[in-house]
């Protein structure tokens, strides 16, 4: 059974063959209508991602299935003080595939060791959102042909970013691609990012202004700089406008440059760039729900299975990460991993 | 591309075609449940509306086709601030057909014009709920042949009831129909209604007794009297009684008279009426499912498809309705209409 | 048209055949996949009850049916003030069969005098829940043989287990079932069940140790004992650790004994149990899921009708019980039944 946890743990094999029935789906959806017909999505969103929660649903309606879950924890068992094991055990009886977001890192990990069904990580906390970095690979080699070199701006709120994180992990896979990370300093790329992209050989770049960095990308990815982030409300007035994409900036980028924003945007990218050719963060959506079409075939293909038994842990967890599942479920057997010589949780990946 | 924002943007002819497909549909369910397999609804629910999110999900799912939305704005991307443009353009490229119902009037007519599949509008704050519309002209149309040539009752508030006033307006179309608008002086149909109903020649009389205008009725359209319209709760309480149906006051009234209602209903009819041949409104209901069928049958046939380009509004508003689309989405265009002399909203149809 | 109420409706014929469609359904489950196809169920849960919500959800889909409604009473119409009667007439007119849960005691039986279509009773407050019961006797039977002919040990809170008193119902219906009754005094089984037993000649003994007991079991049925129901905090700390079921204690059982609970479980099964092949508690989940298709697809079989007409009640209902349909309902006809001598209400069965 293969859970899809972490886009990293996906072979190029996998990444390519999911790729191109992707592509299949794209060609012709209608064919596809009946796939999962009798087949269910549990679809278990503890907190709220509308964007995320849609394009599974529409998804797995498209390939003929059924949806049933929540979007909403206050409904759910959990509010009842039951472990997210047993809800997992539980759902998994009943459907053939769960999709799960949740505010602890972690968590999608923590079910997959007790579901019948394969587990789709539809993002846990601030940690992985595999889904997100498929639909912008999808994206980035459909309208630019491959994800291999490529000038790729990364612009925002660069330190907080999960998505962004996840994408330059996921890059590391392909064949020379140049980061430039365009954001204040208050919101630079992480230091243990910074030695994953050096250990890994990547190219980067930091800078501040993205006006001058414009004319060198092939790709720029825009992100949102949030108020909270900033001490000094003054600070953040400065920034915001710095980095606001529109029409004028555009002036300055290539003719085949491509933009692309996770969405919901709120004015990071003003309106005015709508219209150009080059905004693709619409269709980035719409690609990831094709992906994701993709997704729920492959994983369901090979049906379901019981797990392997496993004992509920005796010992204290060593995690110190108050948002690591394993701080609200202390029966989670203990899975510690090696990460460039530190030793790392098995759920979170935060620092033992 | 067809979107359903106003019964009054149909021609006879549509709504002729529309309500034959009903009937069809009426026949032989069965027959149409394979009609729109692969295909969602997006069903986007800014308010909660039982009623009417039920019967286009049911219409939705008895035609094969699945629902995806939701039906409480907390857990919209909404509350992260997007505008509706984006969560349309998100939608739509989801979705085969968008229904939508929300608090601001002119929203629908807005989500059109972004929306690359037919957008049907569920109503839109106080301004208009077309299918509402095509539920009442179904329901007369099959129980009294036609919905030409009848004496109708509007009773209740007619002030504050856009049901009625969209009934109205629908019926301009339809030959020699006299209106008996039925209410207490404080909840008297609106002046804009009454200069409507002079200009196209429609025949009315205003009254405030119930039980003496009854026996020349055809159709008895009740709605309901709220507390909070009233600022002496005693007068409230004296018009409330005057104006419920009993089965008492039903002994006044014709033998093929029928009573509708758009429900939920309180107490504006009383419970002695249900079993009377003459009580139409749960039949109506059950019409509501139908057309709705028929209706998202015909607008999904065409497929779905790019809308032009709307550049970004840069001037303000004129609009000074608080609850137009408008007042909350400046970059909307600016879309002016004249209606007999004045200049009015081209989305809430509020004058200038 | 069959309403499913109260398990003890059934006759054991129906519940035979009920069972042998449930096990051709576990045999080849995508054989169904299309039995409802084309058909609606309505979800009306006035209170949130994620498990059994999701059971019926999954079971519809597997049909190939569709699924509209709510699990949160606050988006529908009865926020608005509308009766239960209202409510179910328009959802009846929809679906091709309801499914209703809600704190109000014989509010399936009130619904069922309405719908146009087969009502299954969901649960209705602490009164029946009849399909818990359905997927209880399905659990016994599949991994027992039968559930006749065995020693069935009924543990914690026996007092306002609603579950606990339904099993015991509808076990008086087969041969030989002995009772061991484990609780703590202060949540012994009620006088009201005791006499039924009496009357049915149930073999039962009560006790309040749970060790010694264990090794005369066939069948441990385990439920929850609720803070809330001591006054003294420490009278609960100590029952709660003496009636836990742990691995220890499960040494004591018989190697064929098969422990059971209705879920979800907080901690009164320890999680050292899952692993022990007795635990039963969550197979019996899953076997719910399957007696539910079973249940959905006898009773929409027959199709849809129209009930008699019910006049609305003009006398004052006798029933004292504040949590009965009828307190808030008072339109609802007076049905009183005769029960060993005692008049009772025909919705609550409460004795008036």
């Amino acid at each position: 059974m293969r859970h899809i946890i972490d886009f990293n743990d996906m072979t190029m094999d996998e990444w390519n063959s999911l790729y191109s029935l992707c592509r299949e789906i794209m060609a012709n959806p209608m064919d596809f209508r009946d796939e999962l017909r009798g087949k269910t999505m549990a679809s278990l969103f503890f907190e709220p991602s509308t964007r995320t929660n849609f394009s599974f649903q529409t998804a797995m309606l498209k390939l003929g299935g059924g949806v049933f879950g929540f979007s909403d924890p206050q409904f759910s068992s959990v509010s009842k003080g039951e472990t997210i094991k047993d809800t997992v055990i539980m759902c998994s009886s009943y459907a053939d595939v769960i999709v799960m977001r949740t505010p602890w890192e972690g968590s999608a990990k923590a079910a997959s060791l007790y579901s019948q069904c394969p587990v789709i990580n539809a993002g846990d906390g601030g940690h992985l959102h595999p889904t997100q970095t498929l639909a912008d690979l999808t994206t980035i080699t459909e309208l630019r042909g491959s994800a291999s070199n490529l000038n790729i701006g990364l612009c925002g709120d660069l330190k907080n970013g999960r998505t962004v994180h996840s994408l330059i992990k996921a890059l590391s896979r392909f064949e020379n691609v140049s980061f430039f990370l365009i954001s204040p300093r208050e919101l630079a790329i992480p230091s243990y990012v910074r030695s994953f992209m050096n250990e890994n050989g990547q190219k980067y770049v930091e800078v501040s202004n993205l006006e001058s960095t414009m004319p060198q990308l092939d790709v720029l990815y825009m992100t949102r700089i949030q108020r909270e982030r900033f001490s000094d409300p003054a600070e953040y007035e400065r920034h915001r406008h710095a980095y606001i994409l529109n029409a004028q900036k555009m002036k300055l980028a290539r003719k085949d440059m491509i933009v692309m924003h996770p969405l919901p945007r709120v004015d990071e990218i003003s309106q005015d760039v709508d219209g150009d050719p080059r905004a693709a963060y619409f269709k980035q959506a719409e690609y990831g729900l094709y992906i994701r079409m993709a997704l729920l075939l492959s994983v369901t293909r090979d049906g379901k299975g019981l797990p392997e038994f496993v004992a509920p842990e005796v010992r204290p967890h060593a995690c110190h990460n108050p948002r690591c599942i394993t701080a609200t479920n202390p029966y989670l057997p203990i899975i510690n991993k090696q990460e460039n010589g530190t030793v790392c949780c098995g759920y979170c990946d935060k620092e033992i």
